[in-house]
């Protein structure tokens, strides 16, 4: 599994979404618990297991996820563990040690199901671009043919149990990972984040709570999961989504109207640091590629520009996620100090945007 | 001439003479009068001309100037004026309109001979590297054969008389232009700049007071003229640059040895940056061509890596004047406005820096 990722062509990095040069990925999770069975945080070793079983015996009669790995994460060394958080197949809670753990990953990592981690499963399903209706369709049948096999716990006056009461009812949260680099840059974001927040949808950075920001992306997210029903909250996300792409939208193009040089030169020179550069931290790498991104979707760079036939976004994004600390050390195939990750990270960026 | 300039191999900008790479050029330069005519800031328009009118007669005939260009100023516009003063052949008291004013150059601009600055004659010999010798030779026969010619305004208790008391005597100053990145880097070259003062030797930036540091450059010169011969004085400057030399290349080894990895880093970065740029002003161009010719001292990139034909520093050497503002008007043969200069100056460094 852990080998496929780095060639994954099918991946939900692969940038071929609709409008994926904002919105870089659309994500629903739904959480499920087996009735009966407490939930994990006060289940016993033994109660775990059983839902680990089940979740095992299911998912190999469940047809949406043929082909799919079951990984128990105590076989997993922290170095996967890390690469499955880094490609966002687990959650941060999932990675400490405890009876149970589990998880099934599709083979072009657009479905991943935790087993044992807040609740019995959490179910994702992660697609590139704007497409949460995709996701949608995708994570129902998931969860109905799951349904059929599991009894999940549910409640018809507050509809699915979960183990946190904020996800009681639907158990679903949507989001949509936007990259916002002219908001950010003319500083107009603060003000949507405050709006976002008033209206009850959350905001975080791209690994999640802590990282607002980094590389310029922001996961909008439902906060609220109870008294409306699925495709109800996705159409409201969907509405957020969609402001939040428009005045993204205003903002390139004033940008380019008003500091079109200045944005080619940013883009030219974020290109040529990342080709060069011999040491490179992450952060500052994010913000370059992240600025290589926005040149791409501007027409200030293009494929050939970028030397990498004919899937620029594909490259872009994935590197965003391959210089990460776990991958690079993946990628070594061994341990790396900081001082050596920046190198290795360097060596990676210039590798992979160099012209032949 | 003007249009020489640009394809001069054999100006003191090739950076083919001895330890080029921490003494960027050596300069010695005379200043005479003529005997019986006031100084020009004394001197009528018509006793200007009469200065001017020896100076021209007399540069026909020796032949160490042979070849050379006699240009009045007047004769110039603003812009050719510029490019005389980046080109360190004038200095900038030169430039402002003034009977009577001129200066010979000699085709391969080792040679500059202002007529009517300061003094009737400013006599200046330049080359590549630290070669205070040879300055000396070539001016010290140029002064010979003027002398012949001309009757010098000479005391035989004071020397040569000059306009300013701090020029009577030898009425020469030499001077070696240091490149210092690594004592800047590591701030040992604060005290040894207050040593030099102490020792009155005085200080200057790449172009003149006021430019300190600019490019990582430090001009080093005697500040007295008198109660010296001119060969004591050379000698005593010539220790002064072999101990500041000697510094250097230790704060480089010292560097070397401890961050490696950094220089490499910064000078592969300052290559990337100037051959991607699109906008860049000049103190960060000088900035990172300073970076980039540390890094061919230091082997970290050579003449392959900037794809030059063997002239790795004759080509840095020539873009530290050319990508000066009256340099860039020139070639684009139009007024530029600051921005413009920024943007052709991006251009310019792209082309010469880039691969094929």
């Amino acid at each position: 599994m852990f080998e496929d990722f780095l060639n994954n062509q099918n991946s939900w990095l692969n940038g071929r979404g609709p409008e994926a040069g904002i919105v870089f990925s659309s994500r629903i999770r739904l959480a499920r618990n087996i009735s009966g069975i407490p939930f994990p945080c006060r289940a016993s070793d033994l109660q775990k297991k059983e839902a680990l079983c089940a979740a095992k015996k299911t998912f190999c009669r469940v047809k949406d996820v043929a082909g799919s790995s079951f990984v128990e994460m105590d076989s997993l060394d922290s170095l996967d563990r890390h690469i499955l958080l880094e490609r966002h197949l687990v959650g941060p809670e999932h990675m400490a040690c405890g009876q149970g753990k589990a998880v099934i990953v599709s083979k072009d990592e657009s479905i991943s199901i935790m087993v044992n981690e807040e609740d019995h499963f959490r179910m994702q399903v992660i697609v590139s671009g704007f497409d949460l209706g995709k996701c949608w369709n995708v994570i129902n049948n998931i969860d109905n043919s799951f349904s059929k096999e599991i009894p999940f716990a549910f409640s018809s006056d507050l509809g699915y149990l979960t183990a946190c009461p904020t996800n009681v009812g639907t158990g679903m949260r949507a989001s949509c990972m936007m990259h916002l680099p002219a908001l950010i840059f003319t500083k107009r974001i603060n003000k949507i984040l405050e709006l976002l927040t008033r209206i009850s949808f959350t905001t975080r950075g791209l690994f999640g709570e802590g990282t607002q920001a980094l590389g310029d992306f922001f996961q909008i997210s439902n906060q609220a999961s109870l008294g409306q029903s699925e495709e109800e909250l996705i159409d409201n996300l969907m509405g957020v989504v969609n402001q939040v792409k428009g005045q993204e939208i205003d903002a390139r193009d004033a940008l380019m109207r008003k500091y079109r040089h200045n944005l080619e030169d940013s883009v030219w020179r974020a290109l040529g640091i990342l080709r060069n550069c011999r040491l490179i931290n992450s952060k500052e790498a994010l913000s370059h590629l992240s600025v290589l991104s926005l040149g791409l979707d501007l027409g200030i760079i293009n494929d050939k520009d970028l030397s990498c036939q004919g899937r620029p976004r594909q490259l872009i994004n994935s590197l965003f996620i391959e210089i990460q600390p776990a991958h690079l050390q993946k990628i070594e195939a061994k341990s790396l100090k900081e001082k050596e990750r920046d190198s290795v990270r360097a060596d990676i960026l210039r590798e992979r945007l160099s012209k032949e």
